[in-house]
């Protein structure tokens, strides 16, 4: 390890099922393996609308869909999650996005972020309802109107961009992406090729 | 088991990278969980032209395709295997498919698919050449003149449009897919799950 700590960059859009899946599991496996996680949401919406995507692949092609439900069904059953599809989805993800920017500089980022897929993913929720998160924000023990005004300051909204930008960068083009060193994962079922990769150096 | 054997649909396409993963570690897997594999070839292309797409989504989109051959090639490292992508990609696979289904009549399927796969993706050969598909044939002991004229037959082309309009009732959108019963698993990484499915029955 030559005293450095192994690390692995974990891309997430809060819109996206598959990161879901990701994110209630990363902390524990990355544990056990001594990888410390990096947790960098950003937004797939300019990514496919560069691909000429106007809506989740998902939604674009149907049979793709559908086994996306029942794959997840299976996944999470077997590991004891609940997973319902939003009435809406994609759900638009930019303020979850940005308050989790929030949470990075403060260190709340990781409960945050399951705290909204947990959210969306097991209770159906709209994450994109203000108050909503605020109550996500609150039971996290957080002051929500200070971190409410945070979000509409111009550089949070620009490091959003810029956070986007480096995703397309590494050349991601769907989430959950893992990117250790120059190496770049994609996939919640690669999550653990991706962790073995960052233990080994 | 009430009586029946357990088994398993592998529904592949021969121009798929993914497929040629599955293809080399199927019947060790299968056999170990007790389960049967029938090996069904079809063609993807009439499947991606309804969805839209002109080609492999993997040349329609470069970020994807790139990761692809990353990805394989990390996945092939670690089963020692070997992995080029051919100079053309995709290849036709319209010829391979079509004596793939007088091999399912014979009853060499099986071995014959691994080694078109192995002269694909190991060897970056070109599996339209009558003379390398003929090769194969020969390798396996089997007469290449009598199978190239059965596969002009009308009823064995009329088979392969049928066996690809099956897929499409299956909901089947990529390659490698696997059926069990009613269910529908998509992807090389999901083998061991269908496997699974397949033996509780």
């Amino acid at each position: 390890m030559n005293g450095r700590t192994a690390k692995i960059e974990f891309w997430y859009d809060f819109a996206s099922t598959y990161s879901y899946l990701s994110a209630m599991r990363i902390e524990a496996l990355a544990g056990a393996a001594g990888v410390a996680v990096e947790w960098r949401p950003f937004l797939l919406g300019p990514i496919f609308a560069a691909q000429g995507w106007t809506s989740s692949p998902f939604n674009l092609y149907p049979a793709k869909g559908r086994n996306m439900v029942r794959d997840i069904e299976r996944l999470a059953a077997a590991r004891g999650l609940s997973f319902v599809l939003p009435a809406k989805f994609p759900q638009n993800s930019l303020m979850a996005a940005r308050l989790a920017l929030v949470g990075a500089e403060e260190d709340w980022i990781a409960p945050f972020t399951r705290a909204v897929y947990a959210a969306e993913f097991a209770d159906g929720a709209d994450i994109s309802d203000r108050v909503r998160m605020g109550a996500i924000l609150q039971s996290l023990n957080l002051d929500s109107e200070r971190i409410f005004s945070r979000i509409e300051r111009p550089d949070l909204k620009d490091r959003l961009k810029q956070q986007t930008g480096r995703a397309q960068g590494h050349g991601i083009f769907g989430a959950p992406s893992f990117v250790v060193g120059a190496e770049l994962f994609w996939g919640d079922d690669r999550l653990e090729q991706a962790l073995e990769w960052a233990r080994r150096g």
